[in-house]
């Protein structure tokens, strides 16, 4: 077993020594990707795609239960069509794909793939919007996008991504704004209630806005090494596109106005999120409630008679109670089967034996931090559903707990720049507080300097200091630093 | 009310004077699909996108009950790679878009948005099929296709449309061929007790084939104006992909041999297939297992005290049941709620007025018949909600009888292509079951003379003579012809 186990790990390289590999190594390893003839995009392997249809399944019903309808948009723009918002077309208009010929024929006008459907909304609303009784429309859908990207990686950076995009259209400036907010609340909640990771949640400074918004929210996580990722942005664009669009209503005093609009997303990146916020050295670590597997089932010298059979009827009795289970007991060793499934990230193994059908129990192992617990198996199914999902709870609050101590024992207070430049020597890569006096040269010069670029204003603001960390005038916001993915 | 009525029905034009603008009037005026800027492609807007989750969430479920996977290809294939198998670009390369520019630089290769992903899939399994131990595997992914048709109609011909594409991988011959006929019954199945829909279940002649297939299995479904259409299709591929791909494996006695394939589709085609086998002058007529709102309460007299909240009880008994029910106590009139949902084709609709009240009961409305039913509101909530339940029932069996009553009706035995013209002539559009030889020029000519050409070769054969319905030289097997969508 111990050999065993040690060929399943050597098989990926130590986080602390270098990340990056072993962010690869589990990519690979746990059979969550697979490279593809087609330059920077991947196979979402059956393992992976399990997790997107969990993180789907919870994500699309907290949509619909804050009013969203699903709906479909074309895959293409047409040229003229992207370029109806300037600010829009600038910033991607760089990094689309462009479809040139459809047969054997040159298109009159080139389409782009969508890298984001603003623009397709626009053209939709404009045919559907005549009244205040056609507002507000709460649309998302679920595709993929593309961007051109130069550097790849898995799930963090990839030319087609799958996401869903929310876009939204109101009456008034106010209630577009408090959709914003919503849907950046929603994804808060989901990250801390379904992926076990805490997130800092703030708006964007100017330079880091999406392009045609008028703000731009997000959240922020902290990975294990220190590097902060953005898991999720909501923006509000005011009237500028209804503008350039031309979308106009009717009002409550017959009036003719222009609507508010905005639009949120997450995308197959919070899957690297997952990896880099719980995985260890023996590989993933998954939060149960986007576990594709939540219980594996290892018999323990399944050969000797009975033990087959009553490791089945653990799995019926966890299955028929909604859990997600799998019993493996294929001939490869137990030891096997115990860096399979570790690597795989499966959050709680439970082991039964002769011994342990015996003293009519169990024993349950919780992957992150390998906790063996006894479970009664001399009692009502109930009783002993209850007892695993306990066991479920336990992984889902030390993922949080561990990544939660994570992020604040790498958050550093920051007065100047020269403190953060020993800050981050001192203690590894982190988010920094630091205040800021609100200009871009600032922003540019921090970065410049420390190698930490703005990551959010945060809406639970701090008075660390009363000036800017960078030209000491007075400060106007406090700001979370950090290196991005 | 009746004028409101027929305001309604108005809107859309007469099925028996003209299907075609019929059909594009239901589209249209029940909120199906919005046109765009987008030549070819279209919105598919929430109305429709939530029959869609209905036919996946269903269809997903069986794919998963028969041991499939879902996993995600990227959406560009390499020209190189769409080459590799001889008859498969062929098929293909005169209908798909190209991608020729990234940003702004010109691409060495370019790449073609898919139009199917055979070839996505045959590079993965090189990568990852090597013994027979990883065999087979059962995929499918949910994902748009790109085809670059020159005339097109919602739902039923779209340069972008939605769908499923299974695809596996097996040891032997005999696995995949029972693969490629399991996956055609579950479409048919899917047709019959979700949609309705009673198919003709067959093999494509060899003119009809899938590009790369050894044989194209398909069902066949009859619209209301006795044209055919295709509404799923099942292909086995022998080992043609695995030599053309090189994927091999070790098997069971060491030796390197080819795989064999299949892969097997349905797509959004199946809403045009529902309008069109179902609809009437009246609109939509959706079958209870995939409608978004199954059943809709409308208040008579909403304003008489009590009525709204009598309404409101019976949807909150619904919806704890489980059933898509709607409470629409807006302020439009009655009647033009009863124009609106019949329109949507809603199965149900219940109405409760006080006079309803008063003897304790409602009326249940069946879209497909409009029979009214009174059901006693004066019982346990799990009498009434049976009651509704079986009114449901009552609404997909009257549906599936009237779409089997015109196959059957329009269903024509004939041995001889004058008899054809004649049938045809006489009893309008339908399948016309006659003897074929086999031979391609007869299958041609036959066309040429009635206008009809080969559906498929039924797996229920009939001996309706010893001769080519066409030659007269022996028959080999009896074959459905029909115009086709």
């Amino acid at each position: 077993m111990a050999k065993d186990n040690k060929k399943m790990v050597d098989a990926i390289a130590s986080m602390d020594e270098d990340f990056a590999q072993w962010y690869t190594d589990i990519c690979l390893k746990a059979e969550l990707v697979s490279y593809t003839s087609v330059k920077g995009c991947m196979v979402i392997r059956p393992y992976a795609y399990a997790i997107w249809e969990n993180i789907q399944r919870i994500l699309d019903g907290m949509f619909k239960d804050t009013g969203h309808e699903n709906v479909c948009m074309p895959m293409f723009i047409p040229e003229s069509l992207l370029q109806k918002e300037k600010d829009h077309v600038e910033g991607f208009a760089p990094e689309v794909a462009w479809v040139t010929m459809g047969g054997n024929e040159k298109l009159d006008e080139k389409l782009c793939v969508r890298p984001t459907s603003e623009t397709l909304f626009c053209d939709h609303y404009a045919n559907i919007v005549h009244s205040y009784r056609d507002l507000p429309k709460l649309y998302n859908q679920w595709v993929s996008v593309v961007r051109w990207e130069k550097t790849t990686r898995p799930f963090l950076r990839s030319r087609e991504f799958l996401w869903q995009e929310g876009h939204t259209i109101h009456e008034t400036a106010a209630e577009a704004v408090e959709e914003t907010e919503r849907m950046l609340n929603v994804y808060a909640d989901f990250c801390r209630d379904a992926l076990a990771m805490p997130v800092v949640k703030g708006m964007k400074t100017e330079s880091d806005k999406f392009a045609g918004a008028v703000s731009t929210y997000a959240i922020e996580a902290l990975m294990h090494d220190g590097k902060a990722l953005q898991a999720g942005t909501s923006h509000y664009f005011g009237d500028g596109f209804a503008k350039a669009f031309n979308i106009q209503f009717t009002d409550r005093n017959n009036t003719l106005q222009y609507p508010h609009q905005t639009s949120w997303g997450v995308t197959t990146r919070l899957i690297g999120a997952v990896i880099m916020t719980h995985g260890d050295n023996n590989g993933l670590a998954l939060p149960p409630a986007v576990a594709p597997v939540q219980v594996v089932i290892v018999p323990v010298q399944q050969h000797k008679e009975g033990v087959i059979d009553a490791a089945a009827k653990l799995r019926d009795i966890l299955k028929a109670a909604g859990v997600r289970v799998k019993l493996d007991d294929s001939d490869n060793s137990p030891g096997w089967k115990f860096a399979e499934y570790e690597m795989k990230g499966v959050p709680v193994r439970i082991e039964i034996g002769p011994k342990d059908m015996e003293s009519k129990q169990c024993v349950a192992v919780t992957r992150h931090n390998r906790e063996k617990v006894f479970i009664s198996t001399d009692c009502a199914d109930e009783v002993f559903v209850n007892a695993v999902r306990e066991r479920l709870t336990a992984v889902h609050d030390g993922l949080y707990r561990n990544a939660l101590d994570n992020l604040e024992r790498r958050t550093y207070k920051c007065t100047s720049t020269d403190e953060i430049i020993k800050a981050l020597e001192e203690n590894g890569d982190g988010f920094v507080k630091a205040m800021w006096c609100g200009e871009e040269e600032c922003e540019d010069k921090v970065k410049e300097l420390t190698g930490v670029g703005s990551r959010c204003i945060p809406f639970e603001q701090e008075q660390i200091s009363d000036v800017c960390v960078c030209c000491g005038k007075p400060a106007k916001k406090m700001v979370y630093w950090g290196k991005a993915y």
